[in-house]
């Protein structure tokens, strides 16, 4: 008996789920991807994600990794040791079976086979999120479920400038949602804010990694600078400050898409940008 | 007593409604949109639309025109129409406070006011719908609420030559649902089959009005071609039996969108671009 470990690439829209992480009698995208490859190889499976996105939150590009039991030289290989290897003889027939059954609201972008020292939480030297905000009086309803409608004419200028403060690493602590414990020592790489097209505008936030609800918190406080109501240096004073109580309400969470995580060149590649619609 | 016309310029997400057309027990379009206008106004309002979308069908522009009563010289107006007069003194309030009702799958992009000329459905000289589809293997999720998922890629060329015969004033019986004793010509005046990006292919299709269930019998029609089922010649055979039976499964809803109504140079403009987000 031997283990195969997978890594599957895969997006969700964040609506329908109480979460990444499973959880006792909710609809999460772990709950339903575990309990979805339980159905197709026959064993329980445990899914280690690269970054646990809260209730509502979007994924285009998230990264897991699966432990499955094969035969090595078994003789008779027991049943759900068997049906592991059916299922594993072809891996885009699996991705097929897999995409079917996790339903319209995940799609599963490429299963492919890891080495044991790939860990999808671990080994992951980057992640990219970007928070989507409508600035427009009146915003497309069409497309509502991926951005925040702000409702008043935001200074991207003056946010992109109080994101600076942010560049490093630093004590996030006014900008982490409390976990006892736990650090919230964190290394942010860049934060973009851009207008894509009029009455839109992005915000990029590149880091290593993120403590629980970070880049919300920042969004929040980039748009009171982007509303006038706090200057570009008050970023920089509520980091200080290390102290939540001085930020911003949290953003939403529905404009909020983890977008990319890397492992570096000597990872399977991430799945190519024309999957991405 | 005398009376004013509104044009109302609206988006909605298609999803949650039973279709544009007011019915009894039904969240619909309408309903929603005279039920708001109705607790603002206080006075029964109908509204007629450009064009009756069904359910699931999203129109990023569609166009309405209601009638309300105000006083001209009446001494002592009665309180309906004096509530009315308050909500007209300005239209950019009233909008603000009607797109605040109709909640965030409708949008209201303008309210303006309209000669008794305008009428929202027969002055319309030209539709135009878009139906967005996605050829790739996997669709991302978070983008999935307006486009059809095909799954197979899709020979554009060969969708748009098949197009190029239903331009004209024709009889379209084959792409349209059986109302009886109504006839079944209309005037399409552009077909065009692009791909805007790796993975989709968009329908645009002009004409002057359409039949039920005209655009998504045609898409349906042409996705047959794109997948290689059929000749691009087939479908103009369809068109030339004027019968439905021959013709293929119409497109699901959720794909297709209202994108413009056009009243010529004379008619107050349709929104900005800039507000479509």
């Amino acid at each position: 008996m031997t283990r195969i470990r997978l890594r599957i690439d895969l997006a969700y829209d964040g609506a329908p789920f109480a979460g990444f992480a499973r959880q006792p009698d909710q609809t999460t995208v772990q709950g339903t991807l575990e309990g979805a490859l339980q159905r197709l190889v026959g064993q329980d499976v445990a899914a280690t994600g690269a970054g646990r996105t809260d209730r509502g939150v979007h994924a285009r590009a998230q990264v897991v990794h699966v432990d499955l039991d094969v035969a090595s030289a078994t003789p008779e290989p027991a049943d759900h040791v068997d049906r592991a290897e059916r299922a594993l003889a072809d891996l885009d027939v699996l991705r097929d079976r897999l995409d079917q059954l996790v339903g319209p609201a995940i799609t599963i972008w490429q299963v492919s086979s890891a080495s044991q020292a790939f860990d999808a939480r671990f080994s992951a030297v980057a992640r990219t999120y970007r928070y989507r905000l409508v600035d427009a009086p009146a915003a497309d309803p069409i497309l509502r479920h991926d951005r925040w409608h702000v409702g008043q004419a935001l200074d991207v200028d003056a946010m992109q400038q109080a994101g600076q403060a942010l560049v490093g690493e630093l004590d996030f602590a006014s900008f982490c949602r409390k976990a006892p414990g736990k650090h919230t020592v964190r290394r942010i790489e860049r934060v973009a804010v851009s207008r894509p097209s009029r009455g839109r505008v992005d915000i990029r936030i590149d880091g290593t990694s993120f403590c629980h609800q970070q880049v919300r918190s920042i969004t929040g406080c980039l748009v009171e600078v982007g509303r006038g109501r706090r200057s570009s240096s008050w970023v920089g004073q509520v980091l200080e400050a290390r102290d939540r109580s001085v930020a911003a309400a949290v953003a939403p969470p529905h404009g909020l898409t983890l977008e990319r995580v890397s492992y570096g060149r000597w990872w399977p590649a991430s799945p190519p940008e024309s999957a991405l619609g």
